[in-house]
């Protein structure tokens, strides 16, 4: 039998609100086994590269990371970092901050330049799972921000979404794992305006709602992720409100769960 | 026979400019056994404090930590830790950034105001060995940022020099911990002017610097709290040029060595 793990992501209004982040974290430091929490850098980036007089490029509705943005946005992923793990530790929770810099955690690559340069963003390209592992049996509680590196000294803005589901399948050979993405929704709709949650998808299931119309837009790459995720051995993906973290280990949680069968 | 330490400060000039850390960052690359790196914020924290239109308040020549300060300096601080830590992964060391939240590291409180406020400054009450030890064995190389946190939740920014100190003298019944202070003089300095060097000071030697008025001023404290972690069971402790890095453990080391005899 393997140990438990769960990765939670989280990104987007709960890392805006202070209290919301509170509550949120509160709900994270009851999760038992062990864990790590991914986050994202909600909106704070931009307000500091406003009020820095260098605001956000934005090629296509996509930002660009340039040379002024990479610093900016290095400053805030790590400071909220240092502020989640202060906090966590006020909670009693041994966790500790990183960057895939630390201990090489999360080596990635420049993106190449096709149609658009979107500056210094990293693809995922190895995660180092022993450092995970000896983090976990020194009982630490890993923080992870959305910064990878190049192993050539270069720090790149990197999707929270694609931290998280690579480390989970970095260490799913040695841990049962459970990748939980918290975002503002009940879970995958059905029905947006009623908010209908399906409560469980296979990958049949997933063509289906596909072909029948009721999964579109961007919950599907998202989805194609999540099932990446799973055929690369991470046992269950939830996804789920922020609010219901509390809910993820127990028999009446509220969200989706994707899973093999 | 105990492993050995080597504990490194820098601050100033070095952090300020970029060709100088990468300098820097390879002597330190090159030294042997355990090492700490710890690193102050430079002029970097006021600069960005000015930009983002929140000039920093001093009073009496002293910086004073509000609220946004320390907000600020938490971006500041930990960004510069994860360039510094992601130079010195393209140089093969296996670093890891860490504030003194990070893992319980240090754990501080927020200094009592006397007849001035200096807000989110903390006075180090605890560091957390263990963790240390668990970093060293897992071939971790730490690089520590000057924030420090109550554990309470609040980040509280602290002097570099005194987690340096702190850090040392908090393993030195496990480790023969060499200090090393880097700065912009070649060593404690008998005759300024000319730049010229006392090699080696023991406690009765700096009584009598002192009382003859060769050391003075600033460098006092600096020498009260590098005598502090030696009476506290620091072997040695090294006040040199950030040049001279790589000479630190060699036979023509150039600057000032502090020791009990």
């Amino acid at each position: 039998m393997k140990d438990t793990l769960t990765v939670v992501k989280i990104g987007g209004k709960v890392i805006n609100e202070e209290a919301e982040l509170d509550l949120f974290l509160k709900k994270f430091a009851a999760l038992k086994g062990n864990k790590i929490l991914v986050h994202g850098g909600g909106n704070i980036a931009s307000v500091v590269q406003n009020k820095m007089g260098i605001p956000p490029k934005m090629v296509e509705g996509r930002r660009i990371t340039d040379a002024d943005a990479i610093d900016i946005v290095t400053m805030v992923f790590s400071g909220l970092n240092k502020k989640i793990v202060s906090k966590l530790q006020a909670l009693n929770v041994q966790s500790i901050g990183l960057s895939g810099a630390d201990g090489n955690l999360i080596r990635s690559v420049k993106r190449p330049v096709k149609t658009i340069d979107y500056g210094f963003v990293g693809d995922v390209e190895e995660v180092n799972s022993e450092l995970l592992k000896s983090l976990f049996d020194a009982g630490l509680v890993p923080v992870v921000c959305a910064l990878t590196h190049d192993n050539q000294g270069q720090l790149l803005n990197t999707n929270a979404d694609t931290i998280a589901s690579e480390l989970a399948r970095g260490v799913a050979d040695k841990y049962q794992v459970d990748l939980v993405y918290c975002f503002e929704q009940p879970g995958v709709l059905s029905d947006f305006e009623n908010k209908v949650v399906i409560p469980e998808i296979t990958p049949e299931g997933y063509e289906k709602y596909k072909s029948e119309g009721v999964i579109v837009d961007g919950m599907i790459p998202k989805l194609d992720n999540a099932f990446d995720a799973i055929n690369a051995g991470v046992d269950t993906v939830k996804i789920c409100h922020f609010d219901s973290l509390d809910k993820v280990q127990s028999e009446d949680y509220p969200g989706t769960t994707l899973c093999l069968k």
